[in-house]
């Protein structure tokens, strides 16, 4: 496969940016990456482990001359570097992003960006709890998901190049609208995320389970939750900002859900209860089959590589 | 270490008594382990496999001249078993269990249970999301915490050597009285299940995402939530049928913090959210300090063993 692109600026220089920094390299998909953080501090760890061809102390310098520019910050920073890379963009340039909501990003982005140059966002599924410039490994998009979303009227060109960039660094792609992905995503990532979240706090407030029982004995559940509720704070905080009717919706009726079985717990009714888990395990199983996660026993055991 | 057993009887031939079949044998823990399960096709399958030293027929007799009886049978069908091997119970034997829930088991097994006999229930906070007799595996216990959790005047030397048995195996022990043993689970492993197999339930429900689409794109966040609701939902109706108190006093703290959280999305309050997810930050790094987890980036990832 030629490179898809001569140019590659990665703007904002955490988990996935340096993900797509040493896979982009590795693979051999474009003639150089550039790189920017706004932080001076990210700025010298990223030159310090060597991550990108060329560290940018600008973003004017980082964009200049760059085929395709990934924006790679946090989804409510967006619109502020569109509004500042926008006259220093090449024609023909593809600018895309990686943010975890759609519409809103549309939204932020699209008007600060030149006619001549191509909007195509799109949205890896994958991640780590870890964040910062020295959390980037080669193989994270490796057999996952990356969204493509094309605004009404995109330019075909620009977005399969796009979609050669992820597949060559190991991603499937899928296109998706916008709003449609805001909602599965409201269902598969950001309700679980904040449901995490709260759990974690709720085990935290509780005055009569020591924190250090709540870690000494944390078994299979609570460590899964803290795993998740470990995530970047400003990532979803704007997150939830931005995606909030789909987010809203999903929480109301898990919340719907939730008090029935509370009912049921009440109640004693072990036949709810029951027929609700039996449910509940062939959706793993089809998870499993999808080829999403493995079937290895490693659930409450932390043998984790 | 020289044998705590004679003779080790595991009523219930799941993961857990798998687990502990296999471990014990492997560590030379007792002269002979038998195993009991009520179904034929689970005898038949521990047969098959060499679970057990000898798989009986009966609870009498897999009892019959044991010095260590472990019910690993789901908490409501506990009170069963007691009722029925309490005649055959050998004088200074000691019965133990594996539940996850403490003072109704307690209440449920203990009447049944004939003087000359010790009572030390106990629960190992290990487990995976498979269930049955071939799911067992020797290391389950390795670098976990088992509760030891004695009535009020318990046999000391009884408890000791029940302790010796599960450190033999590997595990961790400490002592906890039942109702703050009761209140500890609901935290750390019986609310954060209800509230994993009511979000797989919520995605299953919602029409609007088909389900190829959230087990296709499920990424970080549901798929550990798939996890824990793939659990046995059996063990699970048990759990919180007779965890009730404590499980819905957790649940109603939870349910008010997400509505707090709820309404900082609502109202568009960003410093509330980034607030919050710094503090269950430091919840997460507490607990791979204590060495209950590990560091490695494979949250989002799939990397498992």
């Amino acid at each position: 496969m030629s490179a898809p692109y001569n140019r590659v600026a990665l703007i904002g220089l955490g988990l996935i940016a340096g993900s797509m920094a040493l896979a982009i390299r590795r693979a051999g998909l474009a003639g150089e990456v550039t790189g920017f953080a706004r932080s001076a501090e990210t700025r010298d760890v990223a030159r310090e482990i060597g991550l990108c061809d060329r560290i940018c102390d600008s973003l004017a310098e980082v964009v200049e001359g760059a085929d395709l520019v990934v924006l790679c910050v946090p989804v409510g920073a967006m619109e502020g570097v569109a509004r500042e890379i926008g006259p220093h963009l090449k024609p023909g340039a593809t600018v895309s992003d990686v943010g975890s909501v759609k519409r809103a990003v549309i939204e932020a982005v699209g008007p600060h960006l030149p006619d001549a140059v191509h909007f195509v966002p799109a949205h890896p599924l994958a991640g780590t709890e870890h964040s910062g410039p020295r959390s980037g490994f080669a193989e994270l998009f490796e057999g996952r998901w990356t969204l493509i979303v094309p605004p009404e009227g995109a330019d075909e060109d620009a977005v399969q190049r796009l979609e050669t960039l992820w597949q060559g660094i190991g991603a499937h792609t899928d296109r998706m609208e916008a709003d449609h992905h805001d909602l599965v995503l409201a269902v598969t990532s950001h309700a679980p995320h904040l449901i995490a979240y709260t759990m974690v706090g709720v085990a935290d407030d509780l005055r009569r389970v020591t924190d250090s029982e709540v870690i000494k004995y944390s078994a299979a559940g609570f460590r899964d939750f803290t795993r998740i509720a470990a995530s970047d704070p400003t990532m979803w905080r704007d997150v939830f900002l931005n995606n909030r009717d789909a987010t809203l919706e999903i929480l109301g009726r898990f919340t719907e859900e939730l008090f029935a079985l509370q009912r049921a717990i009440r109640t004693g009714d072990g036949d709810h209860l029951h027929a609700y888990f039996t449910r509940t395990r062939a959706i793993r199983r089809g998870i499993i089959e999808a080829g999403q996660d493995t079937d290895a026993p490693d659930f409450g055991r932390g043998k984790k590589t």
